[in-house]
This record gives structure tokens, sequence and C-alpha cells, in this order.
């Protein structure tokens, strides 16, 4: 299952990691996290006061400190200083965008096996095209349609197609009307972005190629628009297994 | 379809949000993480010196330190001290649990809702069910079966019960050998917990939905045990599914 990867598994681990993990800060930022997934702190709710929670976990009012700005950087509290209602440490509610930017960071980060990102990829595509083949609307429609004629225009460069390429699967995780769907759908064909247009440089006869993925492309959308949700995910995962299969990059699993 | 949700659609959005959203080392943030996506930074390595990103980006070094802080913050970059060979601002692999941790803390925090949740985690289980009983080795067989067996002890309390149930669905999720899949299944699964918590002690008869719950981890994990993928995925479908439909917690989509 493991042969390729997306990291360059001859590459030595870093020699300079932080010989220390778990500085006094690191266990403050666990706790507070902790208390956001058991509910217990949500959204609009006021941190205690630096003081109290240095006394509560007892670490130094310093450490709560550089946590605070440690949640801060995550976009997970904001602060506001001043004596007001408002005032003090508020947990903030992330944007979807945030979801789909952390994840596209940690799969170009995290050396998972290609062949993991490819499977998942299938898994949410299927998904994403099955759910917009029943959830579409027209304006959904006259977008795919228009990003499947632009790639017909045979002047186009790889980028450019690539550019299309990455939008129209987009278009089909947009509606899908479900939001957490298509945030992972986005994040993982966006992580891909640059292994496909490696690909397309890659492809010894990219006219051909092109030719077939301008065909998967109308299909998708044809069975789309049709209402037909098993077929269009049918299609999807043949299209991408066929990228896995045909292009250098992938094939390599190097890009 | 969006009825529930996983946040409290009354409660009206925190006053205190901050005014700019694109500080100069927010900037700095966002360009770095793109060459990061874009696979012209790989981990392990350097960053430009921190005089040079100024001049290049045209921000000041003060908005480059910050940038850089934040970074380290998330764990995407690591800076030592010193003149050799290693010293500077270095690129670093994520660990996979650093996914599944920041998935569930925007899972959390991030307003999706409750159905579009679901929805995600069936397709996710689905998967995972049906990549274990291609992939699960005899120990991880063995570890689901002792999950099992212990969610019978009559004696447990809805609090151990939900903890031997949150590991069963994780045990599958591993056991499937796709390590991007088994994070997202584990991130949504985990973020549940809370809530899946709730419904159990808000149940009106818990002696007959333990019951219910209990048939339904014994059928998953002999369909794994016997090589049945499609079997075990359709009963994990049907088990999310009855939650959902009968725990109070999920009802309602509050908690």
């Amino acid at each position: 299952m493991n042969e390729a990867s997306t990291g360059d598994a001859t590459r030595a681990e870093p020699a300079w990691r932080p010989v220390s993990r778990s500085r006094a800060y690191e266990l403050v930022v666990d706790r507070i996290e902790e208390q956001i997934v058991n509910g217990a702190l949500r959204v609009g709710d006021h941190l205690p006061p630096e003081r109290e929670l240095a006394s509560w976990l007892e670490v130094s009012r310093a450490a709560v400190r550089e946590a605070i700005r440690t949640l801060e950087a995550h976009g997970v509290v904001s602060s506001s200083v001043g004596s007001g209602k408002g005032a003090g440490t508020v947990v903030t509610a992330l944007t979807s965008g945030a979801l789909t930017r952390m994840l596209r960071l940690h799969v170009a980060l995290t050396s998972f096996p290609l062949v993991d990102v490819i499977e998942a990829r299938v898994m949410l595509e299927r998904t994403s095209a099955a759910l917009a083949a029943r959830a579409a609307s027209a304006e959904d429609l006259e977008l795919m349609r228009s990003l499947v004629d632009a790639m017909d225009d045979p002047a186009l460069s790889r980028e450019e197609f690539n550019e299309f390429d990455t939008r129209f699967h987009v278009a089909i995780a947009e509606a899908a009307g479900n939001r957490l769907v298509a945030d992972m759908t986005i994040a993982i064909r966006e992580s891909m972005k640059h292994r496909v247009l490696a690909g397309f440089r890659g492809a010894p006869d990219w006219p051909a190629t092109s030719e077939v993925l301008r065909g998967h492309h109308r299909g998708i959308m044809e069975a789309v628009e049709a209402r037909r949700g098993e077929s269009a995910a049918d299609l999807v995962e043949e299209h991408i297994r066929y990228a896995f299969a045909h292009l250098p990059g992938f094939r390599s699993g190097g890009d």
C-alpha cells in the first residue's frame, strides 16, 4: 500500500528538531483546546483571567500569556484591551476557509503516503459529486459548464488548464451543499495542484492527455446536470484514478 | 438541510472582533504558506534570512519576526540559533496527530450545520470500515473485540461507555491502514464525543439504548472480522444514523 510517499523518504530527519516538546505554554494551550473540544468553552465565551488560569494550571503568568498569543495566532481566541464588558480574551469562531487553509498546509507538510492522499481524494470527490448531483443549483451548473468550456480552448497553457481544472473540482465540491465535506475536498484537491501541474508538464503527449481529461470533465458535468449521482461519483473516481495512473508526477511518487 | 447547527444560532456575534484582519505579519504568513503548498518550500528547507524576506516582501523585519513566531506556534517551522549549518529557520514535518488535533478544534469552532458533520462522519466511517475489513491485522481485530466486550459490562457508567465507544470507532479508523482518512475520521468522531455523551445522559431508557448500540458494535466488528467490507460500511452507517435519530442531543441539534 505504502510504496509511494508524498514526502521524500530518502531525506533524513532534520537534526535541529526541538528537544523539548512540552514547554509550559504548550501544556496551557492543550488544556484550553481540551475545554473547547469538550464543549466547556464555546464561541463567544471569555477565558478566565490570566492570574486565575496561571494559578489553576500551576504555571507562570508568562506561560499563560504565551499560550494565549499562540491561540491568537491560530485564530482560536482574540483579545481586546480595556475594562468594559467585552474586554478580555474571547473564544472566536473560525471561518470555513480557515479549515481549508489549515488542512491544505497539513497535507503538504505531513508525509502521508501518496496512495493514501489519492484514496482520500477519491472518497471525498465521490461524495461531493453524488451530493452535487442532488443539490447543484442552476448557477452551480452554469459555473461548471463555463469551466468545462474554458478547458476546450486549445491555446491554453498547461498552467491555465490546471487552474480551470482545479476550479472545476472546487465548483463540484461547492455545489454539494455540505460545507465540511466541501472544505476537506477543496483542501485535498488544492494540496495536489502543484503535483498535478508537474504531471501536466511531464506528460509526453499533452494534446492527447488533455483531450482525455476534457472528456472526463464533460462526462462528470453532464452526470451532475442529469442528477445521476452514482454515475457522477463513478466518473469522478475513474478520472482521478486515470490521472494517478497516467501523469508522470503521480506515477513516480515524486514531483 | 440546515435546520440544525453545531453553533448556537441564537447567540449574537461577539462585538469585539478584530477590525483589521490583514496585518503585515499575516501577509508574510500567507506568502510562506503559499510557498509550502506550492511545493517550493519543503520539509527540511531553510527559510531565507529575515533581512532578505523583509526586503522581498516589502515589510519590516519586525513583521517577518512576528510571522515566523506565528508559524512556529503552528509547528510549521522551527528556529535554532547559532551560526552552524543547521542554524536558522527550517520548515518542519507535522505529525499526523497534529492534523487530528487541528481538525477536531476546527470542527468544534466552525459553525458547520450538524447534519453536515453527520454526513461527513458517515462518509469517513463507511470508508474506514470498508478499508479495515481489507487491512485489519490480528492485533487490530483483538483490540476491537476487547472494546466490544468491555461495553457489555452492565455496571459501566455512561461516561465509561462513551469512552470505549469512542475508542472502538478510533480502532476501526486505525485499522484501515490509510493515515489521512484515519486522521480525519478520528478528528470528527472525537469532536462529537461530548455531544454523544450528552445524548447518552439524556436518553430516557439508557439500558435499552445501550443494548441497541452494543448490538451495532458487535455486528460491525464481526463484519470487519469476516472481511465483508460493504456490509461493515452499511452497518456503521446504520449505527451512526440510528444514534443521530435517537439520541436527544443530536435530535434537538443542541447539547
